[in-house]
C-alpha cells in the first residue's frame, strides 16, 4: 500500500490571511494532511490554487492515484478547464477525497449533480461522529464513535445524491445531524466526502481524523479494473437476424 | 392523479429532416408521447428546441409537474442558461423523465455528474426488457418482461451513478445488456431514465412503453414534501455551551 | 386511495398490565393508530396477539394491502408459522410498516436478515426527526424536521441492511443519532421501518406521526406490478445452439 | 494479503454420485476452488457437509476470515444450529462468498430475508458477464466482459434485496439477464454472491473466475472496524434535562 500516490490540494488562503488559522496550520492545511499521510506510508505531494494551473498539471495528475481536496473561500477562482481535467481523471479511475468545506467546490458539485448545499454554524460546538457501516474499510481502526470537541456545524438536509455507502453520521450539540462520510462510485473512480475539518480548529491533528484519511486513501485508490470503452459497435457480439425495416 | 401537469420536450429535428422518421412520427415524437399521456388522463403540453427559450420559459416551468425530455442530434444547441433553469426546477421538486438518446443531453449529464456514455448499434435487433423491482410503482401493469421487436442497442457499461432503484434491465439480441430503467432522487426532485424509444421505430406507440411513461409520470410528480432551506444558522436549535477558542 | 385496506397489529399487552400505558392508550396502541388512519380515509381493521392465529388468518391477510406491526415484550410468543405466513404475503406484494420496538419482531428480523439490534434508553429525552429525502412520498406534508418532546432513545449502530431509501434521521438530546425512517423493497412487497412511537408517550396522537403513517401506507400499498414466477424454464426464449457437452 | 484465512465449504455430493461431475472435479469443487485461491496466496482450508458439524466447528470459524459456500442438492441437510453459528460469525465480521446454486442455501436466504428464487435452465448455453462497476475492487484485472462458454442459465427476476453494489450483469444466449455479482454489507460482515460456476462445467478452472474469487476474498475479508455493542444505555452521553412524565 505504501506506493499509493496522493496529491493534497489546498486553496491555501485562510492560512495566509487569518492569524488564528495560521497559528493552527502554519504551513497550510495541505501540509498537515500531507504529513499525516506520509506517516501512514503514502507517497504524498501537495498542490495549491496559486501555483500555475493550480498545481494540477497533466504531469501531476498522471502521477496521482488519489487527490485530496480542501477549498473554502476561493471555489470560484478554480478555473473551469482545470476542473474539467480533474473530473476526467476521476471518471477515469483516480480517487477523490473531498474535505469539509470542499462540499461547495466545483469538482464536487459537478460530480454530484446537485447543489451540495447545507446548513452551517460556527460557534465551536461539539460533534460526535458515529460509524454506521462498521464492515467498511474506511471504518478500520475506529471505535463506535469519535468526538470532535469543537467543530463547525453542518446540518441536514445536505443536498447530495444518496451515497452508495453511508459510513458516518454526525450528531451536533446544537441540535442537528449530518451524513458525514459518504462513498460514491463515479465513472471508474471513487469519491469520498468527509465532513470534519474546519480551518479554525486543529481537527487534522486528531488521531481518528488521520486514521479516516489514511483509510479513505486506500479505499479510493484505483483498482486496476477494466478500461471502459464507449461508442459505436456496428458489429454485434452475437449473430443478429437481418432487419429490413 | 389526472391533474399532474406534464410538459413533453423534443428537439424536433429528425422528424423534419428524415423522411423515415417523419413517417413514423408525423407530428413529432413529442406529440406521440403527449397523446399517449393525454389518454392516461394527464394535463399535457409540449415544447421544442426551436421555440423561443426552447419553449421552456419560467411560465411554462411554473406550470409543469413533470418534464419529459427527448433529444438526440442537437444536444449542444440547448442553451446553458435554459439548462440551468430547468435543473434548478428539478432540484426544487419538478420530476424529469429522460428518454433514450436523452442520456447525452446537458440536463441529464449535469444531474448525473458522469459522462452517461455507452455502447450503441442500430441494426434493428430485438430487445427484451425485464422488470427487476416488481414492487416499484413504475412496474404497474406490466408482465415479467416485454419485448421491443426492433430497437437500437445500448450496451453496458453505461457511465451513470448506480441508480437509487433499478427497475428494468434489457437483453439485446446482439449480445449486450443494459440498465434500462433507472430512478434517482436529486434535490427535492426525482429523475427517471428510460432507455427504449428510438426515432426510427414506432416504439412510443407500444402499449408497454405507454404504460411505463404513465407510471413514471405519477412516480416523478412532486410530493409536497418540505421546502428545504440552506445557509447560515447562527442560533443553535439546542443550547450550546459557549466556546472561547 | 381511500380503498387501501390496512390491518393494524398489536401485541396488546402493555396496555393491559401497565396503568401508565393504559392511560395514554386506553383501547390499545392499535386503536390509536387505526383511528388516525381511518381519519385519513383508509379502510382499517385491527388484530392482536391473543386472538386465534394472532388475528392474522389467511382471510384477514387476503383482505389486507398494508400491515402495520407493533410489538415489544412478547415477540417470542408470535408463532413461527404465522410469521412465515405473513412473510410470504409481504414477499408476494403486501406492504409492511414496522413501528418502533417492532425492530425486534420476528417478521422484521426475518425480512432484514440481521439482528436489528440497537442501543436504547428511556429517560424521556427529546428527539428531533430530520427529513433526509424531501422528494420521497413519505415526506409529504412535513416540515424540514419535527420534534418528539419525550421519547425513548434508539441509538446507532442500528444493525440493519442499508435501506434502499433513507427518509428520516433522528437527533437525540442524550447524544445519539438514528436512522429513523427506512424503506426497503423485499420480494414484490415494500417495508417501512419507522422509529418513533413508544408506549409510554402519546406519540401516536402527534400530527406529524399520523401524517407519516398515512404517507407510509400509501407508499407501501401494492402497485399491481408483474406476478413474478420462478423455477425451471426448459425452453429458452431465444434459439440456442445445441451443446453436446 | 497473503495472510487472509479462507475456508471453502462444499456439500460434496455431486462429485461422488455423478460421474460427469467427478470427471471435471475429481477432488470436489472445494478442492478446485481452494487450489486456485492457494495459488493466489491465501491460507486456505476446506470443509464439507458430511464432516462432524459440517466441518464448521467453532475452532474452524475462529480461524476463518472468509467463508466460501457451495451447495446444491443438500441444502436441507445443513443443520439449523450450524447455520445460526455461521450467521453469527458473518454478522460479527467474517466474509461470505456464495457461489451459484448456493443462492438457495439456508445461510444465504437467511441473510437476505427473501426467497432468493430465480428461473433456471441447463442446456449448456453461452453466458457473457459484464462488469457494471469498473472501480470496484472485485473488478480488478478483468476486461469489460468475459464469457462462460457453456453455463447453466439463471434468469431474472432474482428474488434478492437490491445489492449495495451491483458489480456484474449476465447476458444469456437463451434470452435472459441476471444480476451475477452482488455485494452486501450485513452486520459487521460482507457478503458477495457470484452466479457463475455449475458443477457440470469446468468453470472454476477459468482464469476470469479465479480472478473474481481472489478479488472477492480480499474485498470480503474483515477490516478491523469497531466492535459494535448493543443494549441498554441508561446513562446519556450528553446531559439530559430530567423529565417527570
Amino acid at each position: 500500500m505504501s506506493s499509493i500516490k496522493v496529491t493534497v490540494w489546498n486553496e491555501f488562503r485562510h492560512e495566509k490571511t487569518d492569524e488564528a488559522v495560521a497559528k493552527i496550520y502554519p504551513d497550510g492545511i495541505h501540509e498537515a494532511v500531507a504529513e499525516s499521510l506520509r506517516s501512514a506510508g503514502f507517497d504524498v505531494k501537495t498542490a495549491t490554487l496559486d501555483q500555475p494551473e493550480h498545481g494540477l498539471t497533466s504531469d501531476v495528475l498522471d502521477d496521482t492515484d488519489v487527490l485530496i481536496w480542501w477549498g473554502h473561500m476561493a471555489h470560484r477562482e478554480v478555473q473551469d478547464e482545470i476542473v474539467a481535467r480533474v473530473k476526467e481523471r476521476i471518471l477515469g479511475g483516480m480517487g477523490l477525497i473531498v474535505l469539509h468545506s470542499g462540499h461547495f467546490s466545483k469538482i464536487f458539485t459537478s460530480l454530484m449533480g446537485t447543489t451540495c448545499n447545507l446548513k452551517w454554524r460556527e460557534i465551536g460546538e461539539k460533534e460526535r461522529v458515529y460509524v454506521i457501516e462498521p464492515g467498511h474499510p474506511i471504518a478500520e481502526g475506529l471505535g463506535e464513535y469519535f468526538e470532535v470537541p469543537h467543530s463547525e456545524m453542518y446540518g441536514e438536509r445536505f443536498d447530495i445524491p444518496a451515497p452508495d455507502t453511508l459510513v458516518f453520521l454526525s450528531w451536533f450539540e446544537g441540535g442537528e445531524v449530518f451524513r458525514s462520510g459518504c462513498c460514491y462510485h463515479r465513472g471508474m473512480g471513487k469519491v469520498f466526502y468527509f465532513r470534519p475539518g474546519h480551518e479554525s480548529y486543529p481537527i487534522f491533528y486528531q488521531p481518528e481524523i488521520k486514521q479516516v484519511l489514511a483509510n479513505a486513501v486506500r479505499w479510493a485508490a484505483p483498482v486496476g479494473g477494466p478500461t471502459v470503452t464507449f461508442g459505436h459497435r456496428p458489429e454485434p457480439v452475437e449473430h443478429v437476424e437481418p432487419y429490413e425495416g
